[in-house]
């Protein structure tokens, strides 16, 4: 057997993997309006609003998903993840002038949402002497920025938020923005920040009801998820540029398990970063370089977030991109 | 061996799975601080206020505990759980004149704030022409019942909120508040309504690092949680009345397990509870009775809640309760 048959077979397999995970998900609820706004979002964004983004669409994945361990779900399996880099890549891609499609884990960060305390409502604000609900002073800017900022790029039609929780839900509908980027060409991108898990229980061969606690210890398979990256990258959105991500705890794998993931899905970088230092580091890697971005020692606001400089350089890498189609 | 040998042996057994299990949990953040918290909340609401519940109070527990799968967590095991009927229930113990110890899964429902939008701050303000950030005119009372209320609430030192997010975490402050309620002998109430994991990860068992999911599926083994409800009612706090909750989504085996619980971690009463009509009935099971109680039919705030009869119940028996030692 050479080379190409076997990459053949391990392709038949990742198909049938894919199409037995779709078959056994449950059936996404609320599909056909996703359609709709999908649609009516993209078709809108498709006239370029000028500037250098021009017509561009980014997808920014984010939050984890959940592995449910019982169909009448009581137990599952959750990825760590506050939703803090797809929320705070959102916004710079809103001020590089891209439409985003915010493809989110329900309860997580939210754009523009990222310096309010955990609980706004009950922490920001008062009701007064004369009843009426206020903001508290020590918390007024903030939260203007919060309402103001986010309010605008939802109601100029800039921001479509899409919440997800299991991951079940979240590759239906990553399969549904990818069909309907299709015709975006270039100019779409998908920034995969979410934390999919690795492994998931399939819905045939998982007990209808609470697992019991009875006897003795618990014992769980889970299999593996399958490879989506490939088929968004091969048949759902060919010609989107892809960056997705990986995270380890350990860095002594990390650089090698991102060259892996780059080439083994036909990404166009993958950003790598360690849990403990993400918020101030995170290596770029191409298939013809690493380059390490690193967020600026002051708190002067341009480039406070490590997502700042990132975003502008992976928007350069886009402009590459679409640059070398007109070549 | 005879019968009581036996429960000896399965008491040290117990006794033994407890130990380890504190012994090997990750030291808790902010015990000092939350065990002085504790003292001057009890301290403060140890005389009576008069009224039917005098000084009585209760420790309501809230939300689903995680259980970490690696050391540095990024994947772990959640029990679903809004923590909708935690935070119901504290709106009505503090109607019923009690100060309430409000243990809650970080990020859960809060008390008073059942009926605000799943994003408050995005969804009930806006930012006026003159740019000032006010509440939308829709949705001006509930936000205003929420802030007001829950503020008051805290403000009077009726209301200590303490968050969680691990079964350790979870466990360890428990055990702190069992032993500060343990002066207040038969005024003090625990309503353990929090989704406890009946599994974990031993922490010395735990891998350090992120689970590779370079090759095949993933086999897990999860040891049973000790069981704390008996050493709470033995140890910790053993005048205060326990309620403690069973939730099952097979109604077929819902009582009996009630029934067991009730006996085995010797509980004053047990709500038992099935998933998908939670909202609507449960049943209270006691050593000489099964009461099913229902929410009302209308929408009127009387008894719109299931927790409204609910907790108009328990408080007949906790004052049943108290009143058989007077005598």
């Amino acid at each position: 057997m050479d080379a190409s048959s076997n990459s053949e077979t391990s392709q038949d397999t990742l198909y049938d993997e894919i199409k037995s995970f779709f078959d056994s998900a449950p059936p996404l609820k609320d599909g056909p309006d996703i359609s709709r706004k999908l649609k009516e979002f993209i078709g809108k964004n498709s006239q370029s609003k000028g500037g250098v983004a021009g017509s561009r669409i980014v997808c920014v994945t984010s939050g984890g998903t959940t592995v449910p361990l019982e169909r009448r779900c009581v137990r599952y399996i959750d990825n760590f993840s506050s939703g803090h880099r797809g929320a705070a890549s959102t916004e710079y891609f809103l001020k590089a002038g891209y439409s985003v499609i915010f493809l989110n884990r329900r309860g997580t960060c939210q754009p523009f949402c990222r310096s309010l305390p955990q609980d706004p409502l009950l922490e920001c604000f008062e009701v007064s002497k004369e009843l009426n609900v206020q903001v508290r002073q020590s918390h007024s800017e903030v939260v203007k920025r919060a309402i103001g900022e986010h309010c605008a790029a939802v109601e100029e039609g800039l921001l479509l938020k899409i919440p997800f929780t299991t991951i079940f839900e979240y590759l239906q509908i990553l399969q549904l923005i990818g069909m309907s980027m299709k015709d975006h060409g270039r100019c779409a991108m998908f920034y995969l920040a979410a934390a999919v898990s690795d492994f998931y229980v399939p819905w045939q061969s998982m007990v209808e009801h609470k697992i019991q606690s009875a006897s003795g210890p618990l014992d769980m398979r889970l299999v593996q998820a399958p490879k989506m990256l490939s088929v968004l990258r091969k048949n759902w959105a060919p010609t989107a540029f892809c960056i997705s991500f990986k995270l380890e705890t350990d860095s002594e794998i990390l650089l090698a398990k991102a060259d892996m993931a780059l080439k083994r899905y036909n990404m166009h970088a993958v950003v790598a970063n360690e849990l403990l230092t993400r918020k101030e580091e995170v290596i770029v890697v191409t298939s013809n370089e690493k380059i390490s971005v690193r967020r600026g020692k002051t708190e002067a606001e341009a480039d406070a977030d490590v997502e700042s400089p990132l975003i502008k350089l992976l928007v350069e890498k886009h402009s590459a991109y679409i640059g070398d189609s007109d070549s």
